[in-house]
């Protein structure tokens, strides 16, 4: 198998990077470092991990500080998808003082977030790798921060569910009711999108389960169900159609549970504690010259 | 004492809120709910709290609902700051049913997060309460969300500190390393700003706050000191000028140590756990007709 | 079968009706009209068709007007979808008749050409109606358009490829070429993106068709082939997998040659005519009081 | 005559390309790109004609490439305003084959629009080149693309109309009834803008020519008129002032009716076909290494 | 002669007023206003002048307060383009107060510097009220501001000079030195753009104005000419062409100098002044309920 | 004393400088520039002073240039807060000489407005140069300008008051006539900010001042009192805090009246003459080659 490492090409990053900078300057800029540094003085600094965990956001980091001032060098060491340990360089960054002092907290503030989100998806990844089950995110994310979370998630081993109301199909509850059944809905949705959608339901029982498999949906989400529901959604399905519908377990995940839930044999177990509860991983910016 | 509301302006919110939305609507819309859900129908809905917790953003969620179809009716059933229980309603949202269900997720995703600011920040109020310290944010937050977590903090009885690089000033060791010493850099930040701007200087030790003490800043911030130090810290204090000058702990603030900083004396402790760390709280939408 | 008409919230086309306004108005607004008529004056007028055709895009219009002023009234006469003769009404405005006719051009500039797409679309449709192909679209739009121009194509009864280079994969002769292979490119995608993602590749000939298959795209595009050939890419995959692997046809295809291509039994036929090749619909604002 | 060639700053151009590659690249990029190829493989490809015609946009197909990496290398063979023939190369891109890949459709989508104008426009031109005669575009251009698709009239050897509402004065019926009359709608128009600002008049008849002329308007549209007509008012104008009032013809023109419109000794002719019913010029990027 | 106001509708206004807003609120909002008026509190205000003046801007005045509140009520009193003494009520707002509060500097800020520029180009219209001269503006306008600064000449009696770079030709020295001659500079000009633009020459002598007589520009501007040397100019082209070009003056114009400027009997006199050394008009908000 | 002299990063500008290449370049850009400069014409210009006075916003000249054309060289002569004389120059730049003309007005109107704020700040600091006074802004600003024209009153000398409503409290009488009384105000604003936010309160005559003396608020506005009074309250203050309190006079400040508003002994003067009637400094670009 090829790996293929994940990217953010600069173009998609910059907007929220410069967004970023100006929230954090305000009005009249960095106040206290203009007062206190010559705007001549020089300085190398490096980024440095202080926790163990897995690198995303490199890039957004290296443009917040290009973007503050365009003559700043900035140097990967690690790359996004690495695993690092306390005391590991991630970048270093060498040119006016006063532009990495200003730049220094919007960095920090993209990178903690996104390698905590890594981390901790790689942590659930962990737990169920004897298996043949992916986790994967949710569309609970910070407003607009999803392209980021969600390339975290990648970055941290975890599969990336769509990315929003409009790139697949996930029918609920709601869209069920208003339809008047199951395979009603899916018939709806299948006429409306292209042949380039997959469609999803949600389902709460193994009857319902039954209804969407007439159908054929490209997913199912077996939502909260026990282990035991599971383990017999996955017979089901086997017997049904030899696996080639997905199933998807959601409710109730979390790094405690997701080793048993995985181990009923469902294909992929979505969670939004890796976006939503991932702690931010402690990482500094230390001026060694 | 007056009591008066947190307050956050539509005008504020309404440019963050209406790129959630098309972050989250993407090029094709709401793909499963226009192909389920009849353009005509209509719906109730409420948005209620599955935990005990302080409300925030409450504002951010009427506007997803108005951006999305401006003929919906949104009504707050509690405010910002006001306590809640599970299954307490927050506010009800009634008209378009498609527009309800595009909306529902941007409009939760920016609630859980305030509200799990508000309510964690709450957290820590509650364990210094019995003393005259306040909890206070930093600037470590997600970018483009400094506004709204900063807000949420007030929410839950915390204090802010600066919005940014621009408003206060905040002498770290870099600044004080350059400038030479710690009265060089608080002169230098004093020749710079008018008359407007607070200035805050960091130190690490007893020393450094002594020569700090002599250039009179506004606020002295004791960075990472134990206990014993920082009692010894509010009692130099209060011998130099009667606690004119505000002293601020930071370092190793969580839930369970801040009851013991804030029994030393000190009358401020920032941490930027009660933004970074703050679990989302759980809160739904449902169709009630 | 429910039958949902096409849906775009004003949400999704605000940004865009209000740039197009302001790219017109300019710096000075419209001096004509301001010169020639008094701000107190008041008109109703009617858009209608002038030409055989179908409907796209009277949200647009209707924003064009409201934006331009808020007090005017936009009522619709058809419905996007709806098929209209010469002299059909489409909508009615009444109100400040500078704001009508400030606002006409570009209610007219995207009305002309969504209603356009979807009539051309629809002719193509026409071609193939006794088959079970569909006409679909590519990413060849105009810039800033792709939105509209999508759903335009859906309101003449085609169907959407992929709106972007993100929302599904489609592995063309220059990724296969680096990747090695057919089988591996595809299993280079399948690695890197997740479940709700659907994959397509494109052959040139039956051999690149045949190793497609082995590797189970949902998708396989069918470049420049002849009938023929496309009849026999048909059978062959009926045989590997009863069609359910979908074929898509491309090149060559314009109004003439869709009918022999949707005989051959292929499911999907994409064309950038539909988009990019469009005669504009004629229609008219008239002043009627 | 020194002939200065068409010119368009890269700074007109970039929020329009940098929107145009965000519409592509959505919120998880080229998926298909990153899964198969390298990060650091590198490609030479060309931009090459596919049909006899006009260059127009070739600093949008760059900034396309610069915008998507701005380490690739974007060299010009043809320039904006050259006549190209089937496989002649427009420029050159050299860098990394991932971002070439993926600013390859955008770049394309600009190019093939505007050199379709350019050509399509010199058609026109041609037709009337033993005339002195010039074709003009008109307001009817896709909303967003004015700037552009009127600066490929030009590169066809087209003559531009006003911009936008604000930057001449054309006088139409609505304008003339409210007002009272051609010669107060002209007085109107007059005393509301400044000496830098032309005046043109729409009529439909040759009475209400010569009224217009008493008012001396810079310029007069003849609205579908027959070129009887057109011939008698370029009489009727020779005498009234020896042609200093420029007369342009409008309705019913396209490439077979243009020749002998402008045979009638009318100045200008207006069309908005040249924008909207323009074929896009098929235009192919290879890779050569 | 029918006198038709200014107008400036508010789409053209609304994204100043609102990043104006923005601009002042800055991350915190308005924490006075918050922290000491009640939510629930209304009031009554009126905007009144102190100062004799023209009014210009109420628009943008009355865009401040609905942005902030959108249920406030803004009722104007007078119109732009009105004179006014002081304690003239321009405009009362009703509503709540804190909204009316927050919003009042902006909208001062933007009215006393419009309505600045208005009376300051009456006073120079006034000086010169019994010639045919008019005052003109240019293009030395605060960025940001030129619609506004230009419409609020007119609101004074002024005359707009040409709107930017793109919308009439301007000819300078440096143009004619790299043209050749004052004749082939004119002779490109007419060649680069349509029958819409007019185009003006800038000439420093009489023997320059004698030789661009010759090739009939549009305007001729008489830069820093002596009275005499202008009144040699007026008569030189009324005899050259009965006064069709026109003759506009620049150069060390202001309210002492228009006068005799004006008596010359040149049609147009342009100054920086009247909008970059305009006094602010001194305009209040007054709380009255 | 350490000097920092004034700082304003390229990130923060170019947004507002694009802006204004943009409004100034329309939709067709330079259009006599390009008609009549050939595209390969290359020149070297000087930005000069023509008058006494102090530099302010070279960088914003610069990012006028480079945005223009990001060949262009740009090279500081003089720097921000330099005094300059008439003929002195103040930058070079070389490149295209096209390029060069259509940024030179927008560079120039930045250039102008700033400088000549800066040097009319000087002239207020060189009349209380021999007091303790310091001369101070208001939020009476350009909109969007704010962060220019507070910048160029530091360079020139001055002080900056709030730079927006939020940064810090300024209580005035309608604050007050709500709360009740001064000191409830001001108990209402401390309760609502934190620790780094200022507190001034506006009061008209002694007796109000001496109120809020009690409750120590960081600053007190002496609003329109007479030099006599101004005294009395520099004395009672003296008496009340030592001076810890600091004073601010804002009313009838002017050029003439600064001097004996200063020699009173108040800390600091407020002006909005200072921005809003600051006569533009002339400056001028000069092709040398």
């Amino acid at each position: 198998m090829t790996v293929i490492s994940p990217h953010l090409p600069r173009l998609m990053v910059e907007d929220a990077v410069r967004a970023a900078l100006l929230e954090d300057l305000g009005r009249a800029g960095d106040i206290t470092t203009n007062a206190t540094i010559a705007s001549g003085a020089n300085a190398t600094a490096v980024l440095a991990s202080r926790e163990h965990g897995y690198v995303s956001g490199l890039v957004l980091a290296g443009t917040a500080f290009r973007l503050m001032d365009e003559t700043l060098r900035f140097e990967f060491v690690a790359h996004d998808g690495d695993v690092v340990k306390p005391g590991d360089a991630l970048a270093t960054i060498n040119g006016r003082a006063r532009a990495i002092l200003s730049a220094e907290r919007v960095a920090l503030n993209f990178l903690m977030h996104m390698c905590g989100i890594a981390t901790y998806t790689s942590k659930f990844a962990a737990q169920i790798a004897h298996t043949n089950a992916k986790v994967v995110d949710t569309r609970k994310t910070i407003p607009g921060m999803r392209t980021f979370e969600k390339y975290a998630v990648r970055c941290g081993g975890g599969v990336n569910h769509r990315y929003g109301l409009d790139d697949a199909i996930l029918i609920k509850d709601n869209h069920i009711a208003v339809s008047g059944s199951v395979s009603k809905a899916v018939e709806n949705a299948r006429n409306y999108v292209g042949h380039m959608v997959k469609i999803e339901i949600e389902v709460d029982n193994l009857d319902q389960m039954r209804e969407a498999l007439k159908v054929k949906p490209d997913v199912i989400l077996l939502d909260n169900m026990s282990t035991d529901q599971l383990s017999e959604a996955v017979e089901i399905n086997r017997q049904d159609n030899q696996g080639a519908v997905k199933l998807e377990a959601s409710g109730n995940v979390n790094i405690n549970t997701i080793k048993a839930i995985a181990e009923t044999g469902v294909d992929y177990i979505s969670t939004s504690k890796i976006t939503m509860a991932a702690p931010t991983m402690d990482i500094g910016l230390d001026i060694i010259i």
